[in-house]
């Protein structure tokens, strides 16, 4: 099978391009020296997160238990959560996938920490754990090195909780202070400080040198949005993640409307939506639910209805997330067609 | 099973007010004397379909074929696309799905009309046809009254396509004219013109006015978007679809952050993203991929990790879109779990 033959609109990826990504991206973490966590939230499949690990890549993350059930399901047996795992449900499901793969989740919390070895004494079972930080991402975290010292010593001792080290996002130079205090505070208190870990895009050498002991990247994969927002950064090489669709109205000069809207690009964020590979002139000035509204006046191309476009999706996780399937070609032939296992899981 | 029991985020609907707002809808449009045709992309889920058939909806439409075939396995009789259908993949499908329910299509250019004949030539079948007119809305249609009649002759003879009648989206007081035109001109030319088929929410009354035998609506299901961005217009009791979150952690003083972001209540449009039904001085200000960030500073109340909150979506289609099960509750019972099982299909 051609892409060509695929119906649309169709979600496919370049699988030459991805492993380029990925190859390199290792190959960067390796020359700085930090091993590499490979965030799969952006990619959501099994087979993807195996090319990683063979990469170089010492674990994943996924942000959700779902997600986690469908990498351990895939053969993945390092997986950090780097989430607060909040409710008897979630912590049941949690302990019983820790008894299969070894399982880190992030607590910044007694309450979440206390959640985990309530449920450890109930159903058995043990994760590692991680005090995260707000080291000024200002999203979830403890707030200070004394707050991330006074959480360790209060859940050191829970059962179902090793405690062995510290995580913040994302990695930035002003978080120096606060994790080496941090990291000081529990080397003085003799508690765990196995793991420093950092993480985000294209900071790996940051993160070695704020002291991280692995590094935590996902989007470097398909290398999407900064580069098609910034067209000065733009390379089509770089991005794998393409939407094929269909011209299906060209209902007036310069306008033309293509089968794919948010339920295919996803809506965040707006305009341009995506980059058009073939003639990229055309800009997304709108979408519609099934529908994506395109400028064409400044392309001397007479586009006609059946002609296929194909577009980099501006926010490539959020779309290849409304989908159920990714297609994988090399060339012009289809090689694999991945269901996106992860889709939906967010629980 | 009580909703408290769900695990988050959950998707929940409040089937009395889902009833209520479907049997109003239905109400309104007796009163103005216009059938209405349910769009059902808002929802995907037959049975609510079916609940949309027995209030009086004439038909359904869905927006792709996909959609459509997950209603006519759902025992849905008579749906409306309002899309051109483009490929010859998708217009197999679409003919051999005429064979089981009663299709319509729009049509705004000779190419989509011919694809469906050549699609017809060679497996059999037919679809009713409806030209789209671009009054304004600057979608797809054609753009004058003689365009549509040009079109209208030129593919009125071709086989597998039934021309039918008009269509245009949304209904606008500035279409009269076009409308009355177009009209005018299929009948002095004896092209069939049975149906005059307008649509938008809210405008059903303009639809008759506009002289549509037909008037297309489908998120007055959920009365969302504009009700909940609107506070002066905001009523908890209309608004049936809500995501059920929990506190995950409350790192700071006025910040708390929930276990639902883009992948739950999905990216657009932004701020605030949702309503809270507990406590609505709560305003979620910025939202991850999968973590909501609230401000709570406007609330006197002190959130604790493990509470659940409640909130409205502002795109409540494109939320529902994201995830795989509805759960429908009275009370506080669940009664039904509704898979979405048009979620996704895009092609």
């Amino acid at each position: 099978m051609l892409i060509h033959d695929l119906d649309t609109p169709a979600v496919v990826c370049d699988l030459d391009k991805l492993h380029r990504n990925i190859n390199e991206m290792h190959s960067r973490c390796r020359d700085v020296n930090i091993p590499l966590r490979s965030h799969t939230k952006s990619n959501k499949i099994p087979e993807i997160a195996a090319m990683q690990i063979k990469a170089g890549s010492i674990g994943i993350c996924c942000q959700k238990v779902g997600e986690a059930e469908v990498m351990v399901a895939g053969n993945v047996t390092d997986i950090l959560l780097p989430y607060n795992i909040v409710g008897a449900t979630k912590v049941e499901r949690l302990l019983r996938l820790a008894r299969r793969a070894t399982i880190t989740v992030a607590v910044d919390s007694v309450d979440t920490a206390q959640g985990i070895a309530d449920g450890a004494k109930q159903f058995g079972g043990s994760v590692k754990v991680w005090i995260e930080l707000d080291t000024g991402g200002k999203r979830c975290g403890v707030q200070s090195p004394e707050a991330a010292q006074i959480l360790a010593r209060q859940i050191v001792d829970l059962p179902g909780i090793h405690l062995q080290g510290i995580m913040t996002y994302p990695s930035r130079p002003e978080a120096k202070s606060f994790l080496d205090e941090t990291v000081a505070l529990f080397q003085k208190d003799g508690l765990p400080i196995e793991t420093v870990s950092l993480g985000g895009t294209g900071v790996e050498a940051l993160s070695k040198a704020l002291g991280a002991t692995e590094h935590r990247a996902g989007s470097y994969l398909w290398e999407g949005l900064d580069r098609v927002r910034s067209s000065a950064d733009l390379s089509d090489e770089r991005c794998p993640l393409r939407v094929i669709t269909t011209v299906i109205s060209t209902p007036a000069p310069g306008r033309i409307i293509i089968d794919g809207g948010m339920k295919t690009f996803a809506s965040y964020p707006p305009v341009p939506y995506g980059h058009c590979i073939e003639y990229p002139e055309l800009r997304i000035y709108a979408m519609s639910v099934e529908h994506g509204h395109v400028d064409s006046s400044a392309s001397a191309h007479h586009f006609k209805v059946g002609e296929r476009l194909t577009f980099i999706p501006l926010h490539q996780e959020m779309c290849l997330n409304l989908h159920d399937e990714l297609v994988g070609y090399r060339g012009e032939q289809v090689e694999v067609i991945w269901p996106v296992a992860g889709r939906g899981k967010v629980k």
